[in-house]
């Protein structure tokens, strides 16, 4: 792990999330730019005191000229997002699959170098935006990819906090003041934040992808250097039309993401803060409340419950999810056996680099008096 | 009543709502264009034989003919909107005070027109936004007045039917013939019907003036004449953004408006379809739940109560607080009491107004590239 | 109308509802045995001078003799419990269809004596059992009457207020010193006020009456003369069994009734604060949501909505669904014409029966220390 | 770890809530009865081959022959009810801690010895009641505590669950088979099963005992041996009351566990399906949700949280809370270090002893024709 140390948040995530099925163990890790928090936090995991790294580099080079078997499988990178790519590139070039934060990179030209490295390596990247991992995420996937709801018309995806609605950045909040700052964050604040998210939600679920878009951005809170507030009219590929909203200055709310998505038959509507719950909308007969643990699910959202109905998972389960996914599919390939793929996914390179472009084209958009920008990759 | 006959569906509303609080009573009527069906209508009602009237020019002449406190006290026109104007203005010339369907008319001139008869005849108008008749709506303008969630920063409001997702403008839907054509309904179609509901909400729990948009208009539905489908980016005068969503093709929805609102030390949030309840979200301390007939509500909000909490009062109820409203107001005029309007409002000809430029300038920027269109009226 | 003048709480709602459909008119009253308040309260509600009686049986007695046509055609009894019988009867004497306000009398004789005078006479007596109006209340005795649940196992109702909280009878609260006071509520408190309530839901939305309870009744605040909590233990006659609560110390709770009804197939539950929404829970496949106002609904359902769906209807109309199944009953019988009675309902004479039954038993079994008590009649 | 092995269900459960925080390690097993299947288990869970017993005996008595530091340091039991006493018994000879799935034993005596081994060994169990784990359980707890709802008055735990509605045991279900089975479960069904997580949660969060109850249990399902649906009246010791209802014939719901407790100012309400929202509710002003994650909340409930408010956590988290709340009891013992044990608490051997005589008075109260049964322990 390249990142993650006592003072950040979402590698104690990742750790909990990696380690929930019994498929990962932390073997080793730089956990910060700091030497001391590096050592001390490696020592608090019960780390072996000479595989706590205290640069990524070091921890890359010396795992990999440990002998097969012994040395880590992948590495998952957690610092802030400009420290992505270079450790992301380096595990690559020695050999290692990787998993990344999102968004993937600083800018889309790194992203796409990674996917270069990709492609000539073979090896494995995964995103982890964790909120594909829900299982009802994943119904509601198979309920349009299946035609259930007819074709899709409307695709509405709203994700609002409230933790920016102060100029936490300048009061001691660490998480605050990387994702404010463009050295560290990249072109855009909330909307690389969360809106990607948000994007990767609305594409994932309905299997088309944004074409053009129209997007304003704003700093609500003064002194900010980045956006903490965005909306954005989406076109997609198949004709639908929608809405995306990314904000930080929701004041009262928590981490509230929502899509809703209409077809010609019916709509469904899922919550992340009740995320074993999928509504479906019906035009002449009663909604239905599709439920997390049911035998009625299709196989990919049953493999992606681990109890039955009832017993609510929640966030960490989803992000164990795309790290279960992600190691299943290690295992198969490390050890070259048959694969049933269809109920294993995982955000991936191409996801990341979307992702980035997403950024690129709603600053591009919010720049431009044109209404409509197109999202190209 | 001018329109409002057996065939239609709002005409009945208004007689339940004007009648639910013993201050209004049908005296005549002119309730269809088709004779018989006007003569049928008005004797189901138990309206006097000579009272029944065939055309609205002929009620509102014989009606101005009878004696002061034997004529009718206002006119109520439920007509389609391209019917609204002649008898509204008719019944001004004749001094009869006025109550009209949402949107107002059919053109921002028509409207102005009225304006400037009220202004020259004293005369009052309501307009039937019903949705600002809620006790909860009527309570989150006071907060956001009251300035108890600080300065507003963001206003979502969505407004979501499904009713439309099929052309049923062709198959017997009388309803969905008229909204659809544009002869009848006016420039737009659910921007008129609904876009014009969730944007007088907007403005009025904001207390905030639109200043500039970007819109979208779909025609999701092929073989419709006029949009059943849009979404809108707002600027309003205080630097506040937002979104206003309305669409009559989100397959499986019923009548759901719901409108977003935060500031700088929390939220709210309402929706139509539970409108005795207001989430009130704050930055540090757990949420609240206001409840309608509760005592700690405002004045305002307490006066469109008719019973205790727990006892859930609707869209019926909302109705019916327009028309008291605009009774009570009406009565303090005629016997020229006193009147506490702090605690009495409804919507009026500026409202109205307001309404027909928003549809203009919705219109207006959907047909063109430039990012930002002023909402000017 | 008996009572209901300008102190009084229920009088007001009986009126609107009433009121709502344009099938009744108030023509008449005796508001108050207060002479001044009755008086007063008659003009304010513009009734005419020589029709603003004192007394309720110089009411009956005076237009018993006006000629048919002129005379009133029913009587509404909106007194405290106590003072329901004596113009109940003297109404059925006279000639004249009663509408009650529950719990129909102060004891079972009384009841039973009235349901001697309905059989000689053929006269009709509705029971204000609100909340059996509520249109999906009849949908769900329509979902178990056609079997759609199976066999029934379990039936939960619960009815919780907090307004009792605090000894509020002492504090000058009007609606808390009678409903407190045995002399003029009865034996019971809260089980007769809303348990009998809780019980006529269950019976009604079952189809099966309750044949042993196990009751215990607490007197929670101190200084109360009757009881404000209970909790009751049932057995119903095909077997099934059951809970009934119903308090009104439950701090915090505004009008709380729901019930939930397990059968073998699948359960269903409602809550009277959403009334519009039932859900229908089932073994093997998504839970369903059941909404007012959509073409799916049974006949009877239909029939009690007066709005599309999406425009919530609530405790007000499902009062004046009372009294206009009472109305169209009455008109039919009055006009001798067909009548479609499998769409209409009101609570009857039998329903007022079991309910002074239920507080009876209910009060015996909390004395007893045998668990079961026989709940006859 | 005694049980869970391949074929079962709640063994997965504890390991996947043991590892979650990186305190505790599967080191060793007796996974299964049956020796392949304990075997393969140990197998795929990466066991060491010399660790993989097939006998708890076996397991316990080799790991006690091991040097400290290499042995186990507690013992897990997840067998079926039965077969909990003996293993627990000779773990505590052999100085191991225990951690046991509830109900602790199949009889009131086996749990008192288990006290007695307890108290005369000094060693430490841990009771799995889940629920307990829930952080905003833990907030209800702490709310009733600092007398901020005022004396509790009602008491109402709901625990419904709909998968034994048909008779699953003689359909291959093992789940359904061992716990409808008088002789692995002991002398009570689904009031053994979930009826004792209601009472320990209803005490829990209370601070109350339960010092009498009158049931009604039932055998709904015709054909299986012991009770599958059950409702009791409770007292408690300051004189409140309440009712238990414990269900699993309650044909589509899954594991809906509620509690609704009224004070004199207040009260609150918790949904096990929505783990992370607490509502509070009051007596004169507006209802508070409470959530998970939040600074707001007390000590003890943020300590039971693991992510900021918004990223739900749920059963496994709770199910993980009693884990680490025991290890870090155990770490604190094992290395005599001072402990905050203000904010870590589990269910212990009392907990398990009261839940034995819950079920022996629930039974005896079921058999007898009194009212009231003195739940004495």
């Amino acid at each position: 792990m390249v990142g993650g140390g006592k003072d950040a948040f979402i590698g104690a995530i990742h750790r909990i999330a990696a380690n929930a099925d019994g498929l990962i163990e932390l073997v080793c890790g730089a956990l910060s730019i700091n030497k001391d928090i590096a050592i001390d936090s490696g020592r608090s995991l019960f780390l072996p005191e000479d595989r706590i790294y205290t640069t990524y580099d070091e921890m890359i080079e010396k795992e990999s000229r440990l002998p097969e078997g012994e040395r880590m499988d992948f590495v998952t990178i957690v610092t802030p997002n400009f420290a992505h790519f270079a450790p992301a590139m380096l595990a690559l070039e020695k050999g290692f699959h990787v998993v990344v934060e999102k968004p993937i990179t600083v800018s889309l030209e790194e992203a796409k170098k990674l996917k270069e490295k990709l492609d000539e390596t073979g090896l494995t990247l995964c995103l982890t935006h964790t909120y594909s991992g829900y299982p009802m995420v994943k119904e509601a996937r198979e309920l349009i990819k299946n035609n259930v709801l007819g074709k899709v018309r409307k695709i509405y995806v709203e994700y609002r906090q409230g933790w920016l609605s102060k100029l936490s950045e300048r009061e001691g909040n660490a998480q605050a003041a990387w994702r404010t700052d463009p050295k560290k964050s990249g072109k855009a604040g909330g909307m690389g934040d969360i809106g990607t998210h948000a994007a990767h939600l609305a594409e994932y679920i309905s299997g088309l992808k944004i074409t053009e878009l129209c997007a304003q951005l704003n700093i609500v809170v003064e002194g900010r250097a980045l956006d903490d507030d965005g909306s954005v009219l989406l076109k997609f590929e198949n004709g639908a039309s929608g809405v995306l909203v990314a904000t930080q200055v929701a004041a009262g709310e928590e981490n509230n993401l929502l899509i809703k998505v209409y077809g010609e038959k019916g709509g469904l509507e899922w919550h992340q803060h009740e995320p074993n719950t999928l509504l479906v909308k019906w035009l002449d007969k009663p909604a239905e409340i599709y439920r997390a643990g049911q035998a009625y699910l299709s196989p990919i959202a049953k493999n992606n419950c681990r109890t039955p109905g009832g017993h609510p998972e929640g966030y960490l389960e989803a992000f164990a999810n795309i790290y279960k996914s992600f190691a299943q599919t290690l295992l198969a390939k490390i050890n070259n056996t048959p694969f049933q793929n269809d109920v294993v996914d995982f955000p991936s390179i191409e996801d990341g680099i979307r992702g980035m472009a997403f950024i690129d084209n709603v600053v591009k958009s919010n720049e431009s008096n044109e209404k409509w920008t197109p999202h190209t990759v």
